[in-house]
């Protein structure tokens, strides 16, 4: 037998860090996960224990950094961490450090009663403007990001990215001119609602020192793309969200989309003597399409581990 | 054998209303559960269907009426719809219609690169203002309501709410001067966080026409509390909560809350050399404490059945 | 405003009793939820905490109890938490103390291979025979009880159930005799499949010393039941599961049973050229049907706070 | 910019298979994904949908081969539809099929009142022996596999596993002699709880025709190992899982293990006068150690695209 690839951590470390800047309070609510991997043969082939460092102990770092470092853009605290623990313990080569980010809006000082969540946050998590130290969770996306670091290559990859951004057209979506097989019965359509919750990761060229900017303008492409585009197919439109990205983030080389097809059938009310002309849907759960696709620059260096 | 208290009906339709308004496009995401009881002994006991309209045509006549009338506030659509059950079938003599709906923001459309989701929609569910047909899911929060219709008394009754709304003090928050017996090891805090998902519902003394601006300013009073309450404990909170929501609307009588206190603990960093005054926490998931509440005018009106 | 009906309490403890026989290990998984209220005017208008015991405290003492008292039954352990609290508090008047457990199976000490799970626990949730301490979880349902203790009345209410039970029927269920309106489409059936997730609750006429056999009796009286009625509607099913369960438990007095109705849908394959007499089937999600029903032992006696 | 990788298809089709054997009925409860991917450069770039068969079509074909072939084994039913797709459509280079078996027990004929749910079934989803058509879902496991067909290599790879089977070994773990850093405060222990949810896939050498009994085997070296396995780390348990595996499937080659490490920490009841000698503990949610790796046959071809 033999040991293939294998790694170990901690997973889950939910980590909130509170800024007191005077009376403004600023917060980074995050769920850190790690992984380390190196010389473990030992450990796996007889229960030796002597390079492994403690799932504890990185639940313990994780903490103590930010402690000391803060957490400002969260890739930047994943690629600290990750340096450490592959430059402290030299059974370990490689790390991945993986961060989600939970989004917080401030409640209005003034007055909280307009329903509209004013004060809202960037992408930075907080906004300098407004005061006080109370928040509300805000948006339904988490933003992400994975970041790896090897001791021997001395290479740090960094992917960012979002889950959970549920997106709508209720028009401008056809469907038509598609393969039929024996088993097809859909009718081609002009006109269609075309739902999706984005999931999608976006590779760096290099480490830099703009994350919090980046992830906005990805954000916003993403949208803007998906609600400019007149789709004749979900492809089309996963193609046209991550050139977009691509376009207006020159610090991002490769984007990854998995895009499931929400589907909003139009009820059928003829039974009871009324039209439906595209106004009333039942939005089905299961099954759904699943559209999975990727988007590279011309000039994309080799992802290397960055996927891993 | 005695048959007690029994309802059915279909649960979980999922139903979309999409309305054109020349290119502007408006969006109600809801999701719709019927409850009917009535002279329903045969069914239980012999099997007997006679008195039972199938859930499927509840079902149809969720997606009929959304059709025919629209979904303006789900209140409205909720009375509609209880009316019309009772009303039509003679073996039922209550029906209660839960709806939830879901939030949607228009995505901007000049440009989304923003990130912050400009045009958000107020508790219309959409704006007025905005242009196009694209939105992004928004908020976190659920709205609700229960409506219930009893065909011997004609008496209907409205609870509206949320659920979801996730809000959080980083300070102005203390804990002391509690019970103490052999199993109490925790100790007197005079600062430290206050979080929590708060889940509430009020109840309206009577139909009205301002079931959107009236959720408005309830949620926007739940807010203004919860930010504005020096606390010396959740209940403190939870009742400056309910007195603010009841002062501000006048239409209700009585607000019920469920509020878990979502635990977030100071990390001990003293092994590390490190202090630290309230800027590094765990929060954790389980166990959590749980405090449960209601808030009633003087005059509240007896509540008979809206709860059930 | 008026202070209305409250309580507050620690939620989702999740304790783990390991019992230690020789070399044969005994395990209780439990979650338990405690919910305390009394003379608290003061802690919501004020935030004067004198009458709070901290829900750490309660925490701590379900820990406690479980070294001290072991879990022999879940009933008995929510029995004494309820009683402690009332007894011990003088502003707590009533306690209420939940409790699910989550059930294991022993792993066979000679060979797991036949991967059918030999040794499998009874309602006491694991078993005599066998030996060792190797368990795999079992099951798909979660054995509950809900105690309450009143300390005016030095009543108690003991109510027991299950949840996740789910069970089908792939003949023996009809449904047809309906009530038909405008919105009728369902087409009549003799017959289908009959699937739901079984959540019920009983409540006993006193304590008594069997809760283990009881909470067998009624399981196997509910699946026994669900198998053995030739179905024309789920709620004649309902009815005939409740009767079941309080003819053969003759501790029980009521029982309330939620059935969603888990549809398998026929799927319709003549476009390709193919029958289906009832073989495949669709598993919808959402809607179903949701059927609610009590069954009460005709003598029995005033329910109190049992369900609240 | 470049398309990259990408595929789309129909995810979570849940389709129930009965087959009526007389009396006996047998059930097949299954959720299957496709995902197809070859000239599909077109709908991406432009919108045109020649090259794409609807992820209607795909699920249309899965019901309809469910009454065609049936589900023999979910292994051999994903290699008919991964070779139906490649094979009928020139456009589809490879199809990656994935389902998911959910597995039920047959309620006893005669009398359900024991509690447990004898007649369980073995890895084929139904037992021979019994009588009857009522079912209940058993086990808290899934039982899976990933099957691939590449069209122009006419290469098919299977891997098969399962997800959610939870174990605890209540003594027999120790974990000490573990590196150490400036952030470790852990004490060695030399006896603990461990607790994990095995999720495990295992690649087939080739296509055979005993994928019920592999599986059996498979699952039951994974019970045995992990019950038979005195632990110095969850690390140790892993490779002794995967090596009994390899060792008793003559017919894999590899097999992957994620194997969470659910924390059961020991309370400290000191405070209250009691000793805890690994009787109450407290079972941790988050966060939790992640051990994942895999384990390989000496003469293990190349994996491909197996794993993709």
């Amino acid at each position: 037998m033999l040991l293939g690839p294998n790694r170990y951590g901690k997973a889950e470390i939910r980590v909130v860090r509170i800024t007191r800047d005077a009376d403004v309070h600023h917060i980074k609510d995050c769920d850190v996960g790690v992984a380390l991997s190196g010389d473990m043969a030992a450990v796996h082939l007889t229960g030796d224990n002597a390079a492994v460092l403690p799932t504890d102990s990185q639940k313990n770092t994780v903490f103590a950094f930010a402690r000391k470092h803060g957490i400002a853009e969260i890739e930047e605290f994943a690629l600290l961490l990750a340096r450490h623990f592959v430059d402290s313990l030299p059974s370990v080569h490689r790390a991945r450090v993986a961060v989600e980010e939970y989004l917080w809006d401030r409640i209005p000082a003034g007055d909280g009663a307009d329903g509209a969540g004013a004060g809202r946050t960037g992408a930075d998590g907080t906004r300098a403007s407004g005061t006080g130290h109370s928040f509300v969770r805000s948006g339904r996306e988490t933003r992400t990001c994975v970041v790896h670091y090897d001791g021997p290559s001395e290479r740090a990859t960094v992917v960012s990215g979002l889950t959970g951004l549920t997106v709508l057209n209720s028009t401008g979506s056809e469907f038509h001119g598609f393969a039929e097989d024996e088993y097809t019965t859909l009718r081609p359509t002009r006109d269609r609602v075309l739902a999706t919750e984005v999931r999608a990761s976006w590779r760096h060229r290099a480490e830099h020192d703009g994350f919090g900017a980046s992830y906005a303008r990805a954000r916003g492409a993403l949208l803007a793309a998906f609600a400019g585009t007149h789709s004749l197919s979900l492809q089309q439109t996963l193609y046209a969200m991550g050139c977009r990205v691509l376009e207006e983030c020159g610090e991002l080389c490769e984007i990854r989309l998995s895009l499931p097809n929400r589907h909003h059938f139009t009820v059928d009310l003829e039974p009871f003597g009324l039209d439906n002309a595209n106004e009333v849907f039942f939005a089905a759960d299961r099954p759904y399409g699943l559209i999975e696709g990727a988007v590279l620059a011309d000039d994309a260096p080799d992802a290397g581990f960055a996927w891993e």
